[in-house]
């Protein structure tokens, strides 16, 4: 049955959900202290320069950093980290104690690679465009770190959910 | 095995191919003649105004019709519709040729949904951003046809999924 309908801010958050989506978790840091958020907001954009976009929500507590300091991770995350997604988009839990439950390493640009993360990408934020509540950031990929035999976790429909093949 | 590397075309594409991602068609038209293409490339922006972010390289024939009328479709596509995903990527089978193996519904701003498609959204480009070969547009959706009882297609890792709840 076909919904059909002008949108209104139900029926957009409605429709978002339909978009599956990787699910990431993007960091920034400053003066040594973390931060990070669960973000489904990633799209690949260009090769040349090899880029990625990135939509953040003015309110996060992560935003003000990134637009500072230019220089994020973005952790393409496996399916077996779902506990990760929900502690990096958690109320109760903020900053670097976020970082505490899982391992990261340092990559080259000093942006944060969690381990076991399908791919971590080092980037450097070339372009900002804000649009209402949110920041759309052009993000440079300087380096990546590849966990490339493991399967996605996937966002769809307020669900975790991991990619199957169509026959 | 992890495997690390300053990013080069050929780590970019490896990279971006681990980025699951919904699988859609965006649309346009122009005196009557309907173009589309296949893309991943979309991603949630904000409620106020309702957009969504899609790139396109500014190669593919509908790019030009796209910037021009400034009135465009997206259809996030089923998991049943993987012929269509195909088809709209096809070398050989061009323009409105292409809307032949699926019907579809024309909607208020003029644009055409996929009939079976999980989420089809009227949009009109309010801003766009040329970045390298692609153009990055900001688009406003102003109606939304969905399905949403079905499954959506998503492109892993090179092949056509389908997303299934981790446990």
């Amino acid at each position: 049955m076909a919904l059909e309908a002008q949108i209104s801010p139900e029926v957009f958050k409605q429709t978002m959900g339909l978009l599956a989506g990787g699910v990431a978790i993007a960091t920034c840091s400053k003066i040594g202290v973390r931060q990070g958020l669960t973000v489904t907001a990633v799209c690949s954009l260009t090769m040349d320069p090899p880029t990625v976009v990135l939509c953040v929500n003015k309110n996060a507590s992560a935003h003000d950093t990134m637009r500072e300091t230019r220089r994020i991770s973005i952790n393409f995350l496996a399916a077996d980290q779902r506990d990760l997604a929900v502690l990096f988009s958690s109320s109760k839990i903020k900053g670097d104690d976020r970082f505490d439950k899982a391992r990261w390493i340092e990559m080259p640009g000093g942006t944060w690679a969690a381990i076991g993360a399908l791919a971590a990408l080092d980037c450097e934020i070339i372009s900002e465009t804000p649009v209402g509540q949110h920041s759309l950031f052009v993000c440079e990929i300087k380096f990546a770190r590849l966990e490339p035999e493991k399967s996605s976790l996937v966002y769809f429909n307020r669900a975790f959910c991991k990619p199957t093949p169509v026959a």
